[in-house]
């Protein structure tokens, strides 16, 4: 996978958590390993389709950084983790893959996003299916981290 | 959502089931729910993109039927959600949703699939992130039980 494929992904990532809830993340460098999996407590994942690009993205939140990311766009700090925070997560998937999107556009990369779909319950682990290598870059900041998984099969 | 657009899921899940692992499910009657959540120990997840279809697909299976899965498939019954599991999930999300593809496609509706994530992690929560109705169906047996969820955007 090129490396074009990924900094959408990362840039979008920061974009939308920093403009959403005035949260800097910190990218760490990206891992390439094929057993490697990312855990959380909240994540949503979304399919991509298009002629030259078939894949997913999961995006995994730990539950300090979703409690945070809560607190900053509404004021009220959740304690759980409830409709309103995987609601919160699956509007982010939406617009992470949709800035990426926008951007591989750009770059005469073409696909249409499936639909998200959100993931609850403690330290749950994902996990893609593909034979080719997955990227996995951790996001921190002192308010809880992010997981980023992208993986594309062609 | 239509009812033919359902139908070959559910098909494909038992044909799937059953020829891989030879053991008959019992489909009980399919819920329109918008709040319902499906939970379990492992999951595969896979999204469909076409001209007039996107949405996707989660197939989330309890302990106890993805273990007796594996050990009629192998002849050795696994104790933890492991990686054989885990690959095991992944390709019968993608056996499942292949069959419903080429079902559907007899009818029409054309899709490509997007790449399966797998979850594990005790007792995690599926729900996907549409306007529309979803469809959650229950399959039981004695050996366990497993959950198709179901929505289409368009």
């Amino acid at each position: 996978m090129k490396v074009e494929f990924v900094n959408p992904f990362i840039t979008s990532l920061k974009n939308v958590v920093g403009t959403m809830a005035m949260i800097e993340l910190e990218v760490q460098k990206p891992k390439r390993k094929k057993n490697e999996v990312s855990f959380g407590d909240v994540s949503g994942i979304i399919g991509m389709v298009g002629p030259q690009v078939k894949g997913s993205m999961a995006i995994t939140f730990d539950r300090d950084l979703a409690f945070n990311i809560m607190k900053n766009m509404l004021g009220d700090a959740a304690t759980t983790i409830d409709e309103e925070v995987r609601d919160m997560v699956g509007e982010m998937t939406n617009m992470i893959c949709g800035g990426a999107k926008n951007a591989l556009s750009e770059q005469g990369y073409q696909f249409e996003m499936a639909v998200p779909v959100i993931i609850s319950g403690a330290n749950h682990c994902i996990q893609h299916k593909v034979d080719g290598p997955k990227i996995i870059i951790t996001f921190a900041s002192d308010l809880g981290k992010a997981y980023l998984e992208i993986c594309f099969d062609r």
